[in-house]
This record gives C-alpha cells, structure tokens and sequence, in this order.
C-alpha cells in the first residue's frame, strides 16, 4: 500500500482516510477517484470521510503539509549549520520525498493543482524559508541588503515551478534532485551574503 | 465589454468566441460560464464553439498566449538594449497587461489552474527568455557560467509564482509591478556577467 509520507501505525481515521486516498489515487488516478471510493477504502462512512475532508482537493493539501512538516523537523536539528546549507538539504529532503513516490506526487500534484491549489494557498514552503533565512541574514550568512521575505517567496516559486514542469513530463527534464538544486543555487548565489 | 488581449476590428470567429468568454468570465466567473453560454454570446452555436475550444481550459491557454506574443513583439523592438534590460522591460509589459484588467486576469488564471495548466504546458514566457538570455551571452551581459535554460525557467517560475500571489489576494501582496519586478531582479542579480 502507498501511504504517503507520515501515516503508519497508531493511525487516526483521518490517517487512515488520507492513505487510503493515498493509495487510490495511485491506483486509478486523482480524477477517477470518488469520496465514496475513499470512504469504501477506509471502511468508514461517506460522512466520516467528508467530516475530514470537506473537499477533495483537502487530500493533496495534506500531503504538501506532511512533506513540509517532515522537512522542517530535519532542519531544525541542523540548527548550527549556514542558512543556505540548511536551505539545500530542505529542498534536497522535499526531493526525496516527492522523487521517492513519483505516482503518488503526480496525482497530488494533479489534483492540488485542479484545486486551484496554487492560487488558493500559500506555499508551506514560505513558512519553512523565511525564517531560515532571517536567521542566516542575522548571522551573516545572507547578504544584508537582501529581502527575505522576498527571497523566501522566490526560493519557493523556482523550486514550485520544478515540480510543475517534473509532474508534466519526468523524463524531458532528468534528475530531478539536480534540476531543483540548480534552480534553488541561482537563486542562493544572489542571496549568500 | 472586455476584449482581453489582441481582439479588436476584423475579428476571426475565434476572436469573437475569445471576446465574448473573456466578457462572461469578468461577469459571471470562469467556473460559473458553460462553453454554451459563449456560443451564445457570440452568436455562434455550440458545435462551432467546440471546434474552436475543444475544452473551455483552452480559453486561458490562449489569453496567455496572446499576453506572451504582445510582450514579445514590443521585445522584438528593443534588440539594441542590453538582455537584463529586455528582461526586465517584457516582464513590465506584462504585469501591465495582468494588471490593467485583474478580474480578467483572475478569471483566466482560476481556468488555467483548475484547467491543470502548470502542469499540462510549458510557459510561455520560457520561449521568449531562452533567445534573449542566449544573446545576452553572446554579447557578454550575462555571465558565462549561467545556464541559459535554466535562468529562463527560475525567470518564468517566480514570475508565475506572482502572479498566482496575486490572484490569490491583490492586496496582500501590494503593487504587482513592485513585487514581479523584485523577484525578477533578484534571479538578474544572479544572471548578470
């Protein structure tokens, strides 16, 4: 069974639902997936399932956060390195996570993106960066005159974009670990103090 | 009535099945107009309509489009400008067409998303940036080292990350031009020979 990232044992009824979704849209794809098939999977009612998950499209939100939340608990253990050290091996984490499970990220993708996920929310990655980077700028690290909140959002969109473009098509674009990283370093470059 | 980008006098029936969406977009919302209601608001019938879009998500596809090939012919005009300037100069002209009609731009990029359109296509905007990253190059305004791909794809990839910012909540983000044009600025700074 595909879980995703962050359901295992001791579930909840909604790790339960989230994996069996999970699973699903692995199966059959995002679209041709029903609630009532979610709920059927899960051995829960449709209510349950829709007390959850008001929408659909909440299941791809979830999985963005759950890939977040794994990276930023590394992060934060990597606490004394250099703030753009730390911000490489974020976005080298979140790599991981989505190129681990190339299916599994498609139909998220797909079905976030058919959400309007992009325009509905902010990215989770915002959160993780800004202060990533402030404390960099506070230690030197990234160049004083540099807006954070800028580059945050910037370091974001470039690394976003990436995962558009490998969801559309994996094998024009190559390794995908080595893609985002260029992206993610042309940007580090014009930010390193 | 709302004519989008690049309808006018002498219109195709394309054009005019292309007016009359963009007008029902702005009135009615992108989800809340049928592929019927701009057949009829154009006086076409349905079957017409249909040869025309195929799928009402090619609505957008094509508003892009004609934002892309309006920035780009003003470009063509600039040739002796150095590349970062050119850049910057299309990516201006841009934001002044997103901005000059934000419920249509709104509206087209609620379709384009839900329409899958990050994933389904390429930007546009990378098309034009390569050539002009390219030269750029060749004339030494742009560094060496840069990977022209690649800073075409992070240009195209913050832009668009504004541009769904600002779908999102115009006034959170502020001024568009301000923050596009910060963003932009930004990825240069790396670019720049």
């Amino acid at each position: 069974m595909v879980s995703g990232v962050g359901t295992g044992r001791g579930s909840s009824t909604r790790d339960v639902l989230y994996g069996a979704a999970a699973a699903l849209f692995v199966e059959r794809g995002y679209e041709d997936t029903t609630m009532a098939d979610i709920a059927a999977r899960a051995g829960t009612s449709r209510r349950t399932a829709f007390n959850h998950f008001p929408s659909k499209g909440d299941i791809p939100m979830l999985w963005t956060r759950r890939m977040a939340d794994v990276a930023v608990e590394v992060i934060t253990r990597s606490a004394g390195d250099p703030a753009p050290e730390r911000i490489r091996a974020y976005f080298r984490l979140i790599s991981g996570l989505v190129e681990a499970e190339p299916e599994l990220t498609r139909q998220m993708m797909l079905g976030w993106t058919a959400a309007t996920g992009p325009i509905r929310y902010e990215s989770q990655l915002l959160a993780d960066l800004r202060p990533l980077l402030r404390e960099g700028q506070e230690r030197g690290e990234v160049a004083a005159t540099v807006d954070v909140a800028e580059a945050a959002r910037t370091l974001s969109d470039v690394y976003m974009g990436v995962v558009f473009r490998w969801v559309r098509d994996p094998d024009a674009l190559g390794s995908f670990q080595e893609v985002a990283g260029g992206g993610i370093d042309l940007v580090l470059s014009a930010v390193r103090a």
